[in-house]
């Protein structure tokens, strides 16, 4: 047998996601793409700003090719990570320098990197569903386990004391992602100033602190002017995991950092360690033109607004054909209740309609749907009546 | 304690490395840049050619932003493994098509991925000293155990009896590095052939095959019109791991890919497998826009002459001071002898001369250090008679 045992299971997974992926490809091939309202993604639809374009060709022009493509310090180039410092230092009254800044390939290395740094086999993370169900790889990863807070299906706020009952002397670590993917919430000033309390006494009783990962991705795309809280001005031993593949609409060119502040236990020791996480797991650095890149458009976003129109418009019409949602506040995505409680009935429904959406059961949340705005407005117009139908079947209109 | 167990000892080895990269840093302040010469680190001199900066020009203006920084496929751009795959068949009589290539960030991310694809907690691989110390910790992070075998000090090609006598019930691959990182040896085709052999009797007797991982980020970089041979065609459970750091001088932007030929052992699902470490460890994909520039350029390496001529200057020179050194027929290092064997002191007095290089035991063979000579032919020819000393010092000349 050629494969481990460990990625065995992770096959047949993974060819579900495909054959979802494929039947999409063979509905557009029978009814035409136009007829197809394919809602699954999380790719952006909004292009990078034009300063991505702009800041790729000045340094094609001014930078020696010997330095845009050749190596670095694994951490990055020291300037970029001084300007990513700055940035988050004027944005978020902190105190970063370069040293506290990591380059990653992307978000999901940033996590691989601080999960390697921290666990030891046994050790629990926990998070709260519904959640990127990729952390169930990275966890494992490091042989840690996964602990699921269940969601409050009604606000989608972490239940907090649910988590702190799930807390054991082996926890080492919680990951939130807010603004949260798949619902679009994000998590009130006052929930984070909970659960940091939390936290804090917890690690005090376990003679160890927990580790608070914030994966924050969406931080950017927020609507109705509503703050994301920055989680380590309110719990010491957070480290932040960001990337730039939907500020600036960069997801295949895998481009983020790692945050670790000063005030955190064992700063140094952990900056260090995840560098090195970061270098043996075959990362080595981020990659080198795209950092410099980021160094130029340090404070710059995607133009949010057009993913609001898509979000106010297909928010208002589910709302309006009697559908059951949290409105979000972040990210691009909508989740939605699944009339009946029945998630593989309602997906086949949406199905016949040529919609496609993501279980919530994906998302360890079953019950509801994922639906991913950042399409065209026009996918969105022209998805409306199909979404009426499907309402119409559920007698919700 | 914040850090895990198993990265705590990494940090210690980790500073001693960084102690070395500042005392040149501290030597350039002291003497001046140019009374220094940094024959230490592996990072090209010749800069990427001009059809590097051509193809990201030409994608900026001609693809769709949304697709150039956009998701794709986790294994990479069709289009572009297929290219990758069509330029190995040209090449190398294979019958590759996208299906068996997976674009990867760089050489590192694709050992990674081979690494967790096919090792089960306590699965040995057996690599040749000296090599890229590297290996110990990416098997280390899948819970391998790393075997060397031992060199062969006069022609560092590989000692097969000594591979053979190591292979147990246990051993799931055998990693080659050739052109070799530090020697710049190229196994010969007859040594491929009966490495095969031996690999194809073991794997029988084993009930179970061995997997063959060439690494070989230096193929393209190779002197005197020597061959290198292309491994799958000897061996049938050969999966290759590539970069472009070399070849197109783009070390610090991470791509490569692997090669998991059709013919090798339960294939698909190797591939399969293959790209779903590539995902969770947190590369997800290769960065987009290289991927597109590796299509364009497929078949483009840097001017490999430049190394030549350094390789040159510097072989007749250390013969003509009296040391000792087998003559590189790829890669950008000479693997010189200690004078006395003592390893420490040579250093030594090579740093008296304002001379840096890396000690042997780095790469598990004491004795020797590594001399880069991917600098500039000026620093080669400045620093002659710094050689000079170093070799009467030692009463060679």
């Amino acid at each position: 047998m050629m494969i481990s045992e460990k990625m065995k299971p992770m096959i047949q997974n993974s060819s579900v996601i495909r054959a979802m992926f494929e039947e999409g490809i063979k509905m557009a091939a029978i009814y035409g793409k136009e007829n197809v309202y394919d809602f699954s993604l999380g790719n952006p639809s909004v292009p990078a700003p034009e300063c991505v374009k702009q800041a790729i060709l000045a340094e094609l022009e001014q930078t020696d090719p010997g330095l845009l493509h050749g190596y670095m310090p694994n951490a990055g180039y020291e300037d970029v990570r001084q300007a990513v410092a700055d940035s988050l230092n004027r944005r978020f009254d902190m105190d970063y320098d370069a040293s506290n800044i990591i380059m990653t390939v992307g978000a999901a290395s940033g996590l691989n990197d601080i999960l390697k740094t921290i666990l030891n086999p046994g050790d629990e993370v926990i998070t709260f569903a519904p959640f990127f169900v990729e952390y169930v790889s990275y966890v494992k990863n490091y042989d840690g386990i996964l602990k699921v807070v269940p969601p409050d299906t009604k606000t989608f706020q972490p239940d907090l004391d649910g988590m702190e009952e799930m807390i054991t002397e082996k926890t080492k670590a919680v990951i939130v992602n807010t603004p949260n993917n798949p619902t679009g919430v994000v998590y009130s000033e006052d929930t984070i100033r909970r659960m940091g309390e939390i936290l804090t006494k917890k690690s005090q009783e376990n003679g160890q602190p927990i580790v608070l990962i914030s994966d924050e991705p969406y931080r950017e795309l927020v609507y109705d002017g509503v703050k994301v809280p920055y989680i380590p001005k309110f719990y010491r031993d957070t480290v932040v995991v960001y990337s730039y593949s939907k500020s600036l609409s960069l997801p295949g060119e895998r481009i983020g950092y790692l945050a670790i502040p000063k005030a955190m236990t064992d700063s140094a020791e952990v900056i260090a360690a995840a560098t090195i996480a970061h270098r043996i797991l075959g990362s080595v650095n981020a990659p080198s033109l795209m950092q410099r890149v980021i160094k130029r458009c340090v404070d710059q976003t995607t133009d949010v607004s057009i993913y609001d129109r898509n979000r106010n418009l297909l928010y208002q019409s589910l709302k309006e054909y009697g559908f059951e949602c949290v409105k979000p506040e972040g990210a691009f995505y909508l989740f939605v209740k699944c009339p009946g409680d029945d998630e593989a009935a309602f997906c086949q429904a949406c199905k016949e309609e040529h919609i496609l959406v993501v279980p919530g059961s994906s998302f360890y949340c079953p019950g509801f749907v994922r639906i991913s705005y950042c399409v065209s407005y026009e996918q969105i117009e022209r998805s409306l009546p199909a979404f009426q139908a499907v309402a119409r079947k559920y007698g919700l209109i």
